[in-house]
């Protein structure tokens, strides 16, 4: 039998650590492809490189990993490995290890995630990871056997269709990780959002900042699990309907 | 009472036919401010801009009309407008028309969308629209009593908490248009996604292209409601999870 094909990008750059941590985890379950963004592509959301054509290099990392950097975004890695650098149809995509925060509304905005949502669209099996720490140098050891748990399962079973998981993990050691909790987005904002500066020649400019502002952190959600130790785990899927807003919007507009 | 305040943006950029008929419109229920990208941002989905911090200018444009152009994402443009450029909250926030498809699948890859859920996130009533033809010069004048009608509606009611409209547009005649579908997205994806060619020094580089692929077109979709001649509503929301996985996905990890 065939080992599984495992395709991994991220959104923090083909040279990030938590890449590293879920290439060498993946190892262990099939063969692995590598395509991930030159550069930072946090924020990136869903977007897709429609006004120029995309360059990809083979890189050789210093530890023997081969991968793909390709100059477009998450999203863009995915569609692009699958069609032309993958030697055959993946079994399963996996994108991560963030570093940061994927949970709640972040979800939507994050690049992580947009390549997660995109495989599911396209048929794979996808399962997106991240740690609630930005830094470089964040320590995964606590996470790897949780995300061991869940590839094998994934693989092992098959996810429901159309359906990927987002996979947060708080910043604990080993010892405090409560165990997995599959729940749902806690409904959150980010507030405060710009902060205005005057450059040398007093013009105004605008960084993106801005506080996570979030009232419903309860149990059942994303946030209360990783508030309280757990490890969450949201069912997503690519499909922004309201299901149970259409009677009153028909009402609303037809009625 | 005060004149409803009405932000528009788009991800065609300021000076897009598409966002003018909108603004016009828009002008006869309340004050408008408009806020849109400097460059087309299609394909942008809910990217926000983290690395470098945006420029605002405000044109004027030969009609007349005032707006603020951001070189920053369609998101961008919503946060940073409501935050700085409107003089009061807004009432609602249009995003459009775009010259183009935001039907089915497409509404994840939307700078358009991508707007509207934004503004969904902070609270604001929302709406997108988008038209099935992609020139710079369309023909909106049959889309105009709809959207008339629509917004008309939606300043009057008010939308359901948390929820948008993705509102989408066959191109036909006025007489050939049939009347508002309130409906769900269509699955779809789009296959064959890029095209391969060499460089004049032999390099290969990668064009974003494919085909839309959508296999379930049926009565209720919107993709349905645009081939039969009818505006597709859709409502949205702003929320990944997919509830009903939530026990199928905590028996195979937990179980």
């Amino acid at each position: 039998m065939k080992k599984p094909l495992i395709l991994i990008t991220n959104d923090d750059g083909f040279a990030s650590k938590g890449l590293r941590v879920l290439d060498e985890i993946a190892q262990e379950f099939g063969d692995v492809v590598v395509m991930a963004p030159e550069c930072n592509s946090s924020g990136m959301g869903h977007s897709i490189t429609t006004n120029r054509p995309l360059r990809v290099r083979t890189i050789k990392l210093s530890d023997g990993l081969q991968v793909f950097a390709c100059d477009g975004t998450p999203v863009d890695c995915v569609k692009l490995a699958t069609e032309y650098f993958c030697p055959r149809r993946p079994d399963i995509v996996l994108s991560g290890i963030n570093h940061g925060s994927n949970s709640s509304v972040n979800v939507i905005y994050s690049g992580t995630m947009g390549a997660v949502v995109e495989a599911t669209i396209n048929g794979f099996d996808a399962v997106g990871f991240s740690m609630l720490n930005h830094s470089d140098d964040a320590d995964f050891a606590a996470c790897i056997p949780y995300i061991r748990h869940i590839i094998g399962k994934v693989i092992e079973k098959g996810l429901p269709a159309n359906v990927s998981l987002n996979v947060n993990f708080p910043y604990l050691p080993d010892s405090h990780m409560k165990g997995i909790r599959v729940c749902r987005e806690a409904r959150a904002r980010w507030a405060d959002s710009f902060e205005k500066r005057s450059d040398p020649n007093g013009r105004p400019y605008y960084w993106l900042t801005g506080n996570f502002v979030c009232d419903d952190a309860v149990d059942g959600t994303d946030e209360w699990a990783l508030a309280n130790g757990f490890v969450s785990v949201v069912p997503i899927h690519p499909d922004y309907t309201r299901y149970d807003a259409i009677p009153e919007v028909n009402n609303m507009l037809c009625g």
